[in-house]
């Protein structure tokens, strides 16, 4: 029997499946409908393209219409909406987007891949806004790129700092522009932890973006030209972007009477089947399950995408394939950093009421006897007692995402951090450490939980010096020049063994180093001389970039 | 009870064993016997030391005897060889090489970290060249920089095309010599098989290094300044450095009775205990499994000793831990190459019997429309039934370990070739594409399981053209320019399902296009249309690279 599948969506998920399904048999009829005129466009390029990074507004079109449809011999049909899905029938109302005429087609299987929309809150005045801008589709691109062009704007304001913000706002900066960043959370690249987000605001406005936290738009001015914030700030701009994040696209799959979660994607079983089981739906407008938390998560990510593509197209052709859900590894650049973040962050741990212990790090990107190692900062958090991995954050100028990469498939393989002190990583002077920073983090998570090694958070210093503990810096005095936790004392690691009778018996000790490593060795040391000792996890440097006590270059 | 631990070897294992017994334990006594000057110095570091990319000498010296010494309250003893062991006494005799006295420790365990020396085969002339060198520690380095400094050698031969072999016909070049590399092996780079070889081989051409293989070093003429080959050509030079090999620096274990395996190395257990109980030994003098063949190896590593040394440190204070074997990672810079490899390449696989497949594969090592993408040169080896990974190899500019390190974690989570297909991997452009490399090589090795897509090698393509086999490119027409495979047809991707019926259904049509994906896509076609298809595993980039008949740039 041949097959008769539509697909609703020519981009990242409708287009993998296209290909799947005509790979896996010559004979079915695949229509794709694509509201847009493009199909699997570069959808992540479009801010580098903004920016001038890629140069060619071609190199954005991967395939053209024309060119996919021969390769895979599909029935490919832009500028058509699908409008209604007419379930009993099994048919499609479409909608010819030029002509305004509208037809029915039949299928065998339906496959969802609407995307997700750039949310646009009802702020006053927005409608009256001329130069604000959201960013999705190609269309999009082109008015931003002809707004710069021919208006040459000075300034540009860019509300909301997730990937798409963070991005935006370097791209314009890198074209001249004054960019000022406003988010309503109080850090950028919600993935990341407070802490760790705190290195890239700073990143940002060490390369001239003003960033205003916990902080949101109010109403618009002037035609969009003066900002009013809920502080009461003011803000002129040239022009605005506006990228508080996207909410899936699930006005069809609703009007059909599909089934939508409580986070407002459509939900799927394990073979990407939503509640009719001749409608499958990939990509960021379904529920998907996090690995990690096993609730239901939005995940708009291009990797997951063309994953469910794929494994959608296998179970429309009859093989039974299914999704396991999603870590949400990410990345982004922002200037000469990179950060990435795997499985879940200690705000979703919390949140969800999950034990975990966190370990950070800030080991080299290579032997620092070889030239151009640069920190990675690294954070890894895992269970108390057995070690499982629940997720890691880092951010550097090198190596920082195969860090990332390594641990995200020591998750997918059920590994521990014990696990991690075994991975046998690539080595030499130019790429790594003999023990890479992904070993490193599995030592100091083993340490915490076969030797019940104490430690406390960046967070929780000021509190210990406030109630009157112990602080003992054992970095030698010229670190402290660098910087130092205020009320501490000094005993240089070296020192330690021979002026124990300093220090009291009948006390914590808060010890702490430059990134965590010594104070470790001091915890040792005091332990198996009968002292309580506790280590400042991740050291001045942990303490001092998320307290903004140090700044980065 | 105060333990006392004796060490045999004070650099890489050694270092790392006094490390950790002094973090178990404040109370031990612990001494470290290095027959050299220096403990724990940078051994991979020491090639770009003498090439200048590490500038500074102290640079290599990681740690001092005096620092080391009063961060782990160790009694270091450099310059002392330990000669003799008395294991039912269980005390050394050890040997200040100051000195020439002689004096006895006891020890209630002992740790062996002798490492291993270069191999030097007893060449007639050899004992006169007095301008050859090996290079295995600080003096050997000053040696080697010393006489480019003072003697302004213009020609140098290596011989040997291992790792450290290709570093230093690297580091040479960098310094402006006249650099040959001989090699008796049909390629440089053993871990890597001959097809991957074949572009290092080129690489090293490229950057004008004489690449001489299967040859080797007959006699050496005029103090070393004239090398006679086993073919009969020669050689003059001004230098010569020898990196033939390592061999495990056995004899005082084989002396003291210790069990030796059938490769040289010190035959350990799980727990790395020598056939005496109170014996331990760890890095390049001992015997590993190989963790994919179940073998005995010699894997002359850095990461491996460090992990050994650990472990070892751990089970002498009391705590059972286990080392499972390696996989071998490794990883070299050629210029502005990377190889890297992880596991069996498919020469230990066919010596061992084992059954494999294989796929190549040359994806970007980021989105294409990203500027700065270059291609990632991909060998995934595999069992033909479960698709067990087996080993994998990898060459290019960018990303290169990144995607070993990722396949060595998926090997050590027991990971199959369908798990790399969902393996969620950090995707943004300048990182990465939707689907990442490692993800790619899944998929590829998931048709061949699956679907039984047949493949031929890069090796097996002359053979199907002699025997008058079909072979059909469905690259187009201007692809060919750059290169083809002799007595092919073309038929472009794009118009074969209007062609068919040039096809015959009598015999296998071998298909091929530049890197593998088209011509898979040609499978797909021709088989769902009753022809029998066979792919050339990697394309035409796999076939010129292996043969030469594409030069790379």
């Amino acid at each position: 029997m041949t097959k008769k599948v539509i697909i609703v969506g020519g981009v990242a998920g409708g287009a993998t499946a296209a290909g799947r399904l005509r790979r896996l048999d010559e004979k079915s009829h695949i229509i794709m409908f694509e509201r847009g005129e493009h199909v699997s466009f570069a959808n992540c390029g479009l801010p580098y393209y903004i920016g001038g990074a890629i140069s060619k507004r071609e190199k954005l079109l991967v395939q053209t219409v024309e060119a996919m449809s021969k390769k895979y011999r599909l029935d490919i049909r832009n500028l058509s909406e699908v409008v209604k899905i007419n379930r009993d029938a099994k048919t499609v109302l479409v909608k010819n987007i030029k002509t305004g005429e509208q037809y029915e087609e039949s299928y065998d299987d339906l496959l969802l891949s609407p995307g997700a929309k750039p949310v646009v809150p009802p702020i006053a005045g927005i409608a009256e806004a001329e130069q604000l801008f959201t960013l999705r589709n190609i269309p999009d691109t082109d008015r931003i790129k002809a707004f710069i062009t021919e208006k040459q704007p000075k300034s540009a304001v860019v509300i909301g700092g997730g990937f798409i913000g963070v991005e935006m706002a370097e791209n314009l900066k890198e074209l001249g522009l004054d960019v000022t960043l406003v988010e309503m959370a109080n850090q950028v690249l919600a993935p990341l932890d407070y802490e760790m987000a705190a290195i890239i605001r700073q990143k940002l406005s060490h390369h001239g973006i003003k960033v205003i936290l916990e902080d949101g738009v109010q109403e618009l001015q002037e035609n969009g030209r003066q900002i009013i914030l809920k502080s009461g700030g003011k803000l002129a701009a040239d022009m605005i972007v506006l990228s508080i994040g996207v909410k899936p696209e699930n006005k069809l799959a609703e009007d059909s009477g599909l089934t939508i979660g409580e986070r407002g994607g459509i939900v799927v079983n394990q073979y990407l089947q939503t509640s009719d089981p001749s409608i499958y739906a990939v990509g960021d407008a379904i529920e998907v399950t996090d690995c990690v938390s096993g609730k239901p998560a939005l995940i708009p990510l291009a990797g997951p995408a063309n994953r469910q593509a794929r494994i959608a197209a296998d179970n429309i052709s009859g093989r039974k394939k299914t999704y396991a859900g999603t870590l949400g590894t990410a990345v982004v650049k922002i200037f000469d950093y990179t950060a990435a973040s795997t499985g879940n962050n200690e705000k979703t741990l919390r949140r969800y009421g999950m034990d975990y212990r966190t370990v950070h790090l800030h080991p080299g990107s290579h032997a620092g006897y070889y030239p151009g190692a640069t920190p990675i900062h690294l954070k890894l958090l895992f269970t108390p007692d057995e070690g499982k991995i629940l997720g890691a954050q880092a951010i550097g100028k090198s190596g920082v995402e195969k860090r990332i990469d390594v641990i995200a498939t020591a998750m997918k393989g059920g590994l521990t951090v014990f696990d991690l002190t075994n991975l046998e990583l690539s080595y030499a002077p130019p790429y790594s450490s003999a023990k890479d920073p992904v070993n490193m983090a599995g030592y100091v998570a083993a340490n915490i939980i076969e030797d019940g090694i104490k430690t406390i958070q960046w967070h929780e210093v000021d509190e210990v010096i406030q109630s009157g503990g112990l602080m003992l810096d054992v970095r030698e005095p010229h670190e402290q020049q660098g910087g130092m936790i205020e009320n501490t004392r000094n005993i240089p690691l070296g020192q330690l063994r021979e002026r124990l009778d300093e220090l009291p018996k009948s006390e914590p000790i808060y010890i702490h180093c430059q990134v965590g490593l010594r104070g470790y060795l001091a915890v040792r040391i005091l332990l198996d001389n009968g002292f309580d000792a506790v280590n400042v996890d991740g050291g001045w440097v942990t303490y001092s970039l998320a307290t903004s006590a140090q700044l980065i270059k």
